[in-house]
C-alpha cells in the first residue's frame, strides 16, 4: 500500500512518523509546497503538483482547514482516496455534499473530519445521543492551545508573538456532571488565557483591550492576558498538549445516567496523526473491497480500524 | 415495525418501557415463560412458544446468559432478526460462529453482545486499540451489583439472601491513569463487598470463610462480608446502580496520551435496555436494506443508531 501525505507542517510530520511506525505502508511520499524540505526519516519529499502521478492508494490531507482544505480536498478526490481532518465544523455539511458527488463520479473513497474533534468526540456525541435520544452531551476543550485564537492575537498591531490556551472551567464541568449544565453560556464553560510577547514600545493597555473586546474570538469569554518576554514565551509556551471532555448527564425512564469521554494529550498533532493513519489504513482496506463515496467517522465501523479477522476482533475486544 | 421482547425479567421490563418511549415500533409483544404475567403498559404478553407465529421484524433477547441464551439465540435466528446482550465473554466467539452460519443460511441479521459490557465498553476498547495499536486499555467495573457473585453466595448453606457489590479501587484507577497499571492483579483492581442475610442459627464464621475462599469468585480478591438482617437488606441493597471505566494511558511517539470512558448508571437494566433498543431500531433499518449475518457492536457504524439522513447526522454530531 502506498501512502501520500499532503502538507508537511506539524501534522504532516507527525503522520509521517506514525505511518512509518505502523508498518502498514510499503511506500510513503510527502507532497509539500516546499519540496526542498528534508525528512528526518529520509522519506521522499515531492512538490504538491507531482501528487497526481504518484499512484498513491490513499492521501492523508494535512493542509490548513482555513485556506487550502476544501478546494484541495475536492480536487484530489477526483484522482485519489483521501482522509482529512477538515475542522471548520460549520462548513463540513457543504463540503460533504460536494465531495460525495466527486467521489461517486470518480469512484473514490473519502473520509472527512478525522481527528479528535471533529473525530473521536463526534463519534462519542453520536453514540450518547443514539443510546439516549434526549441527551444533550456537552463538549469541553483544553487545557490546550487554540491555533485560531493565537493567530487572531498575532494579527494585532504591536504583537510579536502570542499563544492562547483554552481552559475548561471546573465549576462548569461539575454542573454538567450533575445534570445542571443545559443553560451554561460560552463564558461559563471556558476560560481563555493569553500569553503575549509585545513589540518594543507597544501600548500594552491597548493590546489587552483589543484582545478582550475582539468579537467572536474573546468578547464572549473571560479572558486573561499575560505580557511576557520572548525567552519566557519560548520556555513555557512551546508545548503541544491538548484534550477535552464530552460529558452527558441525563434522566432516562426516571434514572440518571452519567456518561463521559475524555482525552488528555501531550501532543495534539501526534494524537491527531494516530487517528488519521488508523483511518487511512481502514480506507485502503475498504477501497480495496470496492467501497466508494464520502464517509464521516460516524459511518465507519470501529472494526475497520482493527487488525485481524472478525472472530479475532470479537475475542480481543468484546 | 414490530418488536418482540423475549424474556420478561428486569431487563425485559426495561426494554418494554424504553421501546414504548421511543415511538419507533408500531407494535410490541412480550414472549415469556410466564404468559399470565400482566404488563403495566397493557402490552400483550404471550407464551414463548407463540413467538414463531408473530411476524416480528426484530426480537430483543432478554433471557439469562447462563441458561437460555446460546440455545434460544441460535434457534430464534432461524426465523427472526435478533439483538441480544449475551454476556458470557468467553463463549462469545463460539456463539458468533454458530450464529453466523444460521444467519447466512436463513438470511437473518443478528447483533450479539449489545449492552454496556459487552457493548459500549467493547466499542471503546476497540477504538482505543485501533487508534493506538500498542495501548492496553484497562476496564474497571462498579460500584455495582454482580449478579453472578450474588448468586454464588446465595448458594452457600445457611444464606437466606445476599448481594455482592464490585468496587473499583481508587489507587488502581490512579495507577492506570498515570501509566503504571500494566501489572495490576485482580486483587489490586477491585474490592468485593458482600451483604449477607443469614438464616436463623447459621454459623456466620463458616459462611464468611466459604465466601472468602471460593475459587474463581472471591479467593483472588479482597472481600468484605457484612451480615445484616432482612429489613436492612431490603432498605439498602435493592438499588440497580452500576457503571465502570475504560482507562488507557499510553506513550506514542514519545508523548503520553490519556483516554478514558466512564459510565455511572442509576439503573443497570434501564441503561442496558436503552442500548438494546437503540440497536434493535438499527437492526430493523439495516435488515430492511437487505443486510444479513452476525454482527458485534464493532461492526455497526454509529450512524446506524442515529435518526435523520447522512447530512443531518454530520450537522448534528461532527
Amino acid at each position: 500500500m502506498r501512502l501520500g501525505i499532503v502538507g508537511y507542517g506539524n501534522l504532516g510530520c507527525a503522520c509521517e512518523r506514525v505511518a512509518l511506525d505502523s508498518g502498514f505502508f510499503d511506500d510513503i511520499c510527502i507532497y509539500s509546497r516546499r519540496p526542498d524540505v528534508k525528512s528526518p526519516y529520509k522519506t521522499k519529499v515531492c512538490c504538491q503538483s507531482e501528487a497526481l502521478d504518484s499512484g498513491c492508494d490513499v492521501l492523508v490531507l494535512c493542509v490548513g482547514s482555513k485556506s487550502d482544505m476544501p478546494q484541495l480536498g475536492l480536487s484530489l478526490a477526483e484522482h485519489f482516496n483521501t482522509v482529512d481532518s477538515f475542522d471548520t465544523h460549520a462548513k463540513i455539511p457543504e463540503y460533504l455534499e460536494k465531495l460525495q458527488r466527486i467521489n461517486l463520479e470518480h469512484k473514490t473513497l473519502s473520509f472527512v473530519g478525522i481527528g479528535w474533534d471533529p473525530g473521536l468526540f463526534s463519534l462519542i456525541r453520536g453514540l450518547f445521543c443514539g443510546i439516549l435520544p434526549d441527551s444533550k452531551p456537552q463538549t469541553f476543550w483544553g487545557k490546550g492551545v487554540s491555533q485560531g485564537h493565537s493567530e487572531a492575537i498575532r494579527g494585532i498591531d504591536g504583537v510579536l508573538n502570542a499563544k492562547q490556551f483554552t481552559i475548561p472551567k471546573e465549576a462548569a464541568l461539575k454542573s454538567v456532571r450533575e445534570g445542571r449544565g443545559n443553560k451554561l453560556s460560552e463564558r461559563d464553560k471556558h476560560l481563555r488565557e493569553c500569553y503575549v510577547v509585545p513589540k518594543q514600545g507597544a501600548n500594552l493597555a491597548e493590546i489587552e483591550e483589543k484582545i478582550k473586546t475582539m468579537p467572536d474570538y474573546f468578547a464572549q469569554y473571560d479572558t486573561i492576558v499575560h505580557f511576557v518576554d520572548e525567552k519566557w514565551f519560548l520556555q513555557h509556551c512551546s508545548g503541544m498538549e491538548h484534550g477535552g471532555f464530552v460529558v452527558d448527564s441525563d434522566i432516562n425512564c426516571g434514572y440518571r445516567n452519567n456518561m463521559e469521554f475524555s482525552l488528555s494529550l501531550e501532543s495534539n498533532p501526534y494524537f491527531t496523526a494516530s487517528v488519521l493513519i488508523a483511518y487511512a489504513k481502514a480506507n485502503c482496506i475498504m477501497a480495496a473491497r470496492g467501497e466508494i463515496g464520502t464517509k464521516t467517522i460516524l459511518d465507519i465501523p470501529i472494526s475497520q480500524i482493527l487488525p485481524g479477522d472478525w472472530i479475532d476482533k470479537a475475542r480481543a475486544f468484546i
